[in-house]
């Protein structure tokens, strides 16, 4: 159901599983459980971004698809763990029935390693030609956005959020590391290409956390409102399991005019960078996903 | 139980804890889980031999460190993974409840994802300085030791081995991916900084080759014979898991042999590297290792 239809789209699919891990003797599952995973991306939402930057901050074609993957894959394996039965336990995902449904439990959790394994190993082959100093930052980026600082923090975070007194403050936090930190993977990684100033850093990772508040509401809310039939995804589990949600924090009417709010904080950080060079330009591109995904938003 | 008493060990351990991932809002089960795995880190095996390379092949000391750090880091999230209910289902590694029975398997699977990815990164912080030819190759290394063609293919074929017809020949394939591939990552890893030429990486594949066997062989007989007090972990689970194992498919006494021939094949391989030049010497240490284990074997 997800499956992109555009040419940038396609060409991302096709480059996602061009890069997917395979051996001759692959174990079966696992080869199903990797193809599937490529099959049905998504909305390719953070390679896209990727993509642009890349062109945007000089970086060659085949290191600019190779991060772009690098990062889906990150993201892919993350949502491969998300619905395991142990954190989100999840039976839907973008329209199809869970991997770990399909194949087991141990064969998503492998599958999700070899894609996290192949990112790291893409990512470093993008970058392999520029000098030690950018190369430096970019694994200081992947360690902060997917360790426990980031991703993986996060969702360490988001898990036991029932247990504690939780609160909008610790839902936001979780939020920024959970879903925020794949963003400024998506937003920084390639920009180091160009060299940005510290004043361009500072307005990217505040565009990312926007971004990545901003995705996490319409999620909440999506996850509260709509039905599977229209996401691809299970609905209701965040009151089921107690996971942070704005929406419920809130009430939808209350979350709707932060999501408003976020949406005008983007923006203008936005036009802050868009004001510091046209390498910058690209950052344009973003709304027309983020309209796209208000549609579901709203529906 | 299995804490390193002597100066190499305890050095190990202290960089495995400064280098373990850390943020002040680290979730506490989070927390702990990474604390738990390398307050008892087992035998060091593999960081050991890294370390003796790294000095060796003349990488900078915090360099050898970090890859030392990074390849025991890869193997403890290994286990972590292992040992949950999808996998082997172990309730004991090293002595001590398994992490997932005490903090749950999410957490289990939040830890490895973070000591792997802090790992990834350890290892390009290690060759930074680097030309991009050696990187290039630290990189597909990883890339072929730990993905679909080594450790992780290696676990999915393990955990499906009882549904086939299996065999010697593919639990010897198993054994290959799944150990040998860490023994790959641990002999060739630091000894790219060295240049090695095309005899000496065949020699040192080789050795990594019957390392890894001879290592899942003694593995293999520890579970058929040995007590859960004297190793530290769950006994007979090959058997009722429907795991390769060669103790079980040979018989003990044929098994033996076997791993008396592996370990002469192991020190003719070492002899015909240590003739190529005195860069080495080093893996004289590795019977050591070797014979420490073979102690446990004949418990």
């Amino acid at each position: 159901m997800s499956r992109p239809v555009d040419a940038a789209g396609e060409m991302l699919r096709r480059i996602m599983e061009e890069h997917l891990p395979a051996a001759p003797d692959t174990e079966p599952h696992l080869a199903a459980a990797l193809a599937q995973a490529v099959a049905s991306p998504g909305s390719l939402l953070r390679a896209r971004a990727v993509l642009a930057a890349a062109q945007s901050h000089g970086l060659p074609e085949a290191a600019g698809t190779e991060l772009a993957c690098a990062v889906e894959y990150f993201h892919s394996a993350s949502l491969l763990l998300d619905d395991l039965p142990c954190m989100d336990d999840a039976s839907l995902r973008r329209g199809m029935p869970c991997v770990h449904r399909v194949h087991g439990d141990a064969t998503a959790i492998l599958a999700a390693l070899a894609l996290i394994n192949r990112a790291h190993v893409l990512a470093g082959l993008a970058y392999a030609a520029y000098p030690a100093a950018i190369r430096v930052q970019a694994l200081l980026l992947l360690d902060s956005t997917l360790g426990v600082s980031g991703l993986v923090g996060g969702q360490a975070r988001d898990l036991r959020y029932g247990e504690q007194a939780g609160g909008r403050r610790e839902a936001a936090g979780i939020a920024a590391a959970k879903t925020g930190a794949l963003f400024r993977l998506a937003l920084v990684l390639p920009a180091l290409a160009g060299g940005p100033g510290p004043e361009e850093f500072r307005l990217l990772k505040r565009l990312a956390l926007y971004w990545g508040q901003w995705y996490q509401a319409c999620d909440d809310m999506k996850d509260l409102l709509a039905t599977p039939a229209a996401t691809g995804k299970d609905a209701g589990r965040d009151r089921a399991l107690g996971r942070p949600s704005l929406a419920l924090t809130l009430g939808p009417a209350a979350a709707r005019r932060r999501i408003a709010r976020l949406e005008a904080q983007l923006a203008r950080t936005r036009s802050r960078l868009m004001q510091l060079g046209p390498q910058w330009d690209y950052l344009e591109q973003i709304p027309d996903v983020l309209s796209e995904r208000g549609r579901v938003r709203a529906a």
